[in-house]
């Protein structure tokens, strides 16, 4: 498996599926309406919207890893593929969770299930990581401090979402805010960081 | 026709393509539902979800295909764009064949319809390759073996697809069985592959 | 502007307007509907489909024209990417087209917007090739006659278009048959054409 | 970071957003329309088509401007991925402003949410351009009189769609033109311009 078309697929399924998630926006059919009703309409999607910027920071996130993980990867063997079609797989059904989650912002299901499809989001990461520990697909370059400070970092992040889902079942707003913090914590670089290339 | 423009067109094709399958997954219009009602209506998803996973499973089977194939190709003609952009208009037709299968997972026209279009891929598939047969097409370090090997996997993916579909004629329910134990036999690496690049 | 930027930009947008065409293809909501009440749905859109199929033999043209010409062009001017706009503009709007087209195959309004789109798409086309021309914007190994005879294709192209959407105001079912006519008589590979690469 | 998955990436959100316009481009489910009825049906949606025509080439301007910044860019940081997500999502964010404009092309709400949102998208390029400079990510061969010009420019933008959008509050359609004006000025390629390469 050639790996720059391996990469190009993987990034067009990311770059689409982030785009989609304005389908998850949807003005209420409204006919004729006066200036109040069409605003107040459109007052009443934030929940849409605050959803939609979540779930574009979330999936953002997700390529900057993928990209950042297959930096350091040599070759690409069959089951990183099908490891990969399953991290994809989730990621793909992430518009629907999202408005789901933006349409019932307060409900326990919606936020359970958004919970749930980055859990496997996160668990397909995680399998897919150590597929490839266990193979040594890494690049002789790369030193055994980075790889298990990615482990370490892709645990973490399944902690948090798996936490944060389990959250949905005591307290639904709760558990989006979680979302919130966790994808904000992760999206927005920090001070040394962006030093850095 | 350069090939690895044909290439970036196809893969755009199977990337937007099974990105898409995540709008056959649509939560029934509810007005201001108890917990048990968007959970009862979450849960009543589930042969959407199975539909979704199946068809996420197919076309990432037939982008393995479509790169495995034409990595061995040294050139492509007119005939070969044709057969493909036959190939590409069966899969992004697999989109509306899969919501209609999760709509109606149970009934014979829509696990009929879902058969149909597969095999209809599957079709392409032949037909492309054995063009590619006779055409020469192969990089010249292709051997023979491996060629023969190709034709006699394609034959079997069209056979295992069309009979599924003829069985939708007689028992629906196990047709929708037939495609996933199919998908699931050409997704799930197999021991020895996996050790091979 | 880099050409190859422009025609990955280009390509992508050829190939998700293909992809898209699928949502034109739209089952009918149905209560628990019988087997026969669901077979006849289905069949009930075959103008769909067949509208579907001649929009991906469309778009797969324009695609392949896009890439021949661009073959054969050196560099790519702030006018060329503005044609290009208008080209891709047209193209994008393809789906709605073909989706009323296949909505209403036997109307008026819905055969001739079908054709104007098209004929829009032409004429970009038109445009664009004969800035490019007056530009000199041809690899200089780029002989005189083929810059000839692809003037002259694109002509023909553009007046089969204009002719089959004016035909759309007599008798629109005539004018349907002639867009698929003309379409499967650019897409299908003709003898000798196949043997050149 | 490397730059070309992240031009990759934004280039697929750009062609996908682009593409998506057309959604927001929808018939009335009319049943058993007359030749009039369709016809009538078809002309009312031509302000969805002057917002379609409006928002192509607003993202075609960006996806240009996009190109040619990153094109005198030697180095991405982590800022800059995280600002350039801002900027897609605001961009991606589009379709839905577009087809809530062309549904209430003269109201106030339906045309200052269009403005909020392209002024969203000049903001983040306005970061980013400006963290760029800050981090002096430019190629050592451009000169500051061109990054001058460029800082220039997108201010420029800026404060056009903030004042248009502004305009929405007192006279919606008169914001509706501007929209259309200031994409006209930056669309249509000037006399000198198109010489050069």
């Amino acid at each position: 498996m050639d790996k720059s078309r391996f990469e190009a697929f993987s990034d067009g399924v990311f770059a689409f599926a982030i785009t989609l998630l304005v389908l998850g926006v949807v003005l209420p059919q409204l006919h004729q309406p006066s200036e109040a009703q069409l605003s107040s309409a459109l007052y009443g999607l934030w929940p849409n919207v605050v959803a939609y910027v979540l779930s574009f920071a979330v999936i953002g996130i997700m390529w900057q890893n993928h990209h950042a993980l297959f930096r350091m990867i040599a070759r690409v063997d069959r089951m990183t593929v099908f490891l990969n079609l399953l991290l994809l797989a989730a990621t793909a059904f992430i518009p629907f969770a999202t408005s789901t989650l933006g349409t019932y912002p307060t409900m326990r299901s919606s936020t359970f299930l958004y919970g749930l499809v980055l859990t496997l989001c996160a668990t397909a990461y995680n399998l897919m990581l150590l597929h490839l520990v266990r193979r040594r697909a890494f690049h002789a370059s790369v030193g055994d401090e980075t790889i298990l400070a990615t482990i370490r970092a892709y645990r973490v992040g399944w902690v948090g979402y798996a936490l944060a889902m389990l959250l949905a079942m005591i307290d639904p707003l709760a558990s989006f805010v979680a979302y919130l913090l966790i994808a904000a914590y992760y999206v927005i670089p920090r001070g040394l960081d962006s030093d850095t290339t």
